[in-house]
């Protein structure tokens, strides 16, 4: 199974890349803004194509043809202006929906955010980065493709446990991103996810049985 | 068959309220963010409720309620910030939509933007308007509504002169403020404009015509 990653060069991209790349079961290809960082994916001995989110969806189509999931983790945590939110978290996004339907690849997973679903629950700081998320997810839930949306919590750098939580409403809480690219790691062919989107935070439960258990 | 109108008090808005407060077949409530609007068209003999669009859905189906229709026609026309127009021509387009919904209005008339349909066309200088339209628009055709989409070209502020082009495609072009919301009028209840969107600018047919000509 060859996996899309989209936001490759991002910090839960790289992570989940290496992990792609050591992986019995995958193999990957890596998608980049920039040929720098394509070069650089290479010399690792990663597959790696430049395409840019703010182009045309064929331009995307075109990069993804002939892999079998996409994993979307591009985008601005909300640090970038509400204007490229737009382009890029909301109409990136769909577009990167639209080519996988048009070359065939039929499973999507979607990096999002905690409670991006529920409107009441949104950070008033960044709120025009959730209403780019919920309307991303949105249109992947009515995409016909077969997703499945993570929504981690406040994002870390430091090493993951290899334990979260995961359901589908969670109180605020904080996630390694490590334990975000080994948590798509595990959904990517779990058909208990298929459709289904859910909260992670850091738990108490190892990866796998949380899953389950969802 | 009363008319809810959000965004009454914009310039479109304005137009429309007094179209539908003259005619025999409507009667009117417009939607307004501040009291002080809200009185000044009670002294004209105007229904109004304040509601907002930023605010929670239930206060929007409950300012909707008892009304057999919706037209949305707020909005930032691309001159505020990406923030606002996340916010409010995107997200408080959709919970108008989930309140129509959620009262039981099936009707629902939408105000976009020349070509928001396709995004090879969209205007560079206000694109983040463009996707926060296009999505809006998009969440409208997959809600169940029964809907319809206008999508004027440059909005004038001249007088209208009653002829438009109307059609799925049309190049750029420009249409005074008083000739769309003549047009709106004239979709309300004609069937052939039911789930459909159109691209409309100055013409030389008679508005009537011009919607039969769909």
């Amino acid at each position: 199974m060859k996996v899309f990653v989209i936001g490759a060069h991002g910090q839960i991209g790289q992570k989940l890349v290496h992990l792609l790349q050591q992986s019995d079961r995958y193999t990957v290809r890596a998608m980049v803004r920039r040929e720098s960082q394509a070069e650089s994916f290479r010399q690792s001995g990663v597959e790696a194509v430049v395409a840019d989110l703010e182009g045309r969806m064929e331009e995307i189509a075109a990069a993804a043809n002939g892999c079998d999931a996409i994993v979307f983790t591009a985008g601005s945590g909300g640090h970038t202006g509400a204007d490229k939110t737009l382009l890029v978290d909301l109409d990136g996004a769909v577009k990167s929906m639209e080519a996988a339907k048009s070359v065939g690849i039929q499973r999507y997973v979607m990096v999002s955010a905690l409670q991006a679903h529920r409107r009441e629950n949104w950070n008033e700081r960044i709120k025009h980065y959730y209403v780019a998320k919920h309307y991303a997810d949105r249109m992947l839930v009515q995409s016909g493709l077969t997703y499945t949306i993570l929504r981690p919590g406040r994002l870390l750098n430091e090493p993951g446990t290899g334990r979260i939580s995961a359901a589908e409403n969670l109180s605020r809480g904080s996630v390694p991103r490590e334990d975000v690219a080994r948590t798509i790691l595990a959904v990517l062919d779990e058909e208990r996810t298929f459709h289904r989107g859910f909260d992670l935070t850091s738990g108490d439960t190892p990866i796998p049985e949380a899953i389950k258990n969802l």
